[in-house]
């Protein structure tokens, strides 16, 4: 996950474009693949680019989930190009009275848009999401290095992540 | 996620009920309500009992998702009562060529039945569901003291672990 690296901006909660703004933030679009979303995507995580047919497959498959999975992107006004990307997956429990809650995943500000707050917009956009789905909580997995960002964007500090790799 | 506080044997990967085994690990069924599946939860997080109705609609919600949505649950012979339980849900990415992650989330021991290796077993047949799907890796969160616990079920420390309350 990427961080910006200069105070932001006041901009959480705003809605789609401002005024003069730069960026538009939406959900993701099929046109989407040939604005840079692989490429903006390898900054993140190893992501070669994707086939018309693979992406639109992916797609599909989250579009099936509804509001419970919701990728958002920022589109540079100027290029037309992405310039960062995240995403939110609702998870569905039995606890707490069949909670819900918000996984973000996946965030990812270009290494040439950072220190405008773009990355902070785009995560408050994910966690209104969940709020609006009725999430209880939105938990995240990051670096030690980017705790300062999210605790910018409103998280704490809960527990550590382990993983598996196959 | 509860611990077992001794030793486990090494019943990794095993199917169904072993010979002479107390526990039988299966996936959640519907009758499971009255087998004591909310007063387990609320060993992990408060949960309060479920009516008939919201359990069966839940239940509904991630029978849809087919097997992007596992709940195991670890049935005792001897009293018919749930033991243990946990849940593994498929997240779809665009990252590393449209990959998939599994989320291990709310495993439980039932207090009494911890020391026999019930978590690990558990575990393991979640991570092999998650295999069996074609994820990358497996990802959880956890506390602190937990680590050990999850280090032997093959996890190693990624991250951490962030959150936001509503």
């Amino acid at each position: 996950m990427e961080q910006p690296h200069a105070p932001v901006a006041a901009e959480a909660g705003a809605g789609a474009k401002a005024a003069g703004d730069a960026y538009t933030i939406r959900p993701l679009e099929l046109s989407d693949l040939s604005k840079g979303f692989c490429e903006l995507l390898a900054q993140l995580s190893p992501s070669p680019p994707l086939s018309e047919d693979a992406f639109r497959a992916r797609f599909a498959e989250l579009a099936a989930l509804g509001a419970d999975h919701l990728v958002l992107v920022a589109e540079e006004a100027a290029t037309g190009r992405l310039a960062a990307a995240g995403a939110v997956l609702v998870e569905r429990k039995f606890i707490r009275r069949c909670g819900l809650v918000g996984h973000l995943e996946d965030v990812v500000v270009d290494a040439a848009a950072r220190g405008r707050g773009l990355g902070e917009r785009l995560v408050r956009r994910l966690v209104e999401h969940a709020r609006g789905r009725g999430c209880y909580k939105v938990i995240l997995n990051c670096t030690t290095e980017l705790r300062g960002f999210y605790a910018k964007c409103g998280f704490e500090e809960k527990n550590v992540q382990m993983g598996l790799y196959f």
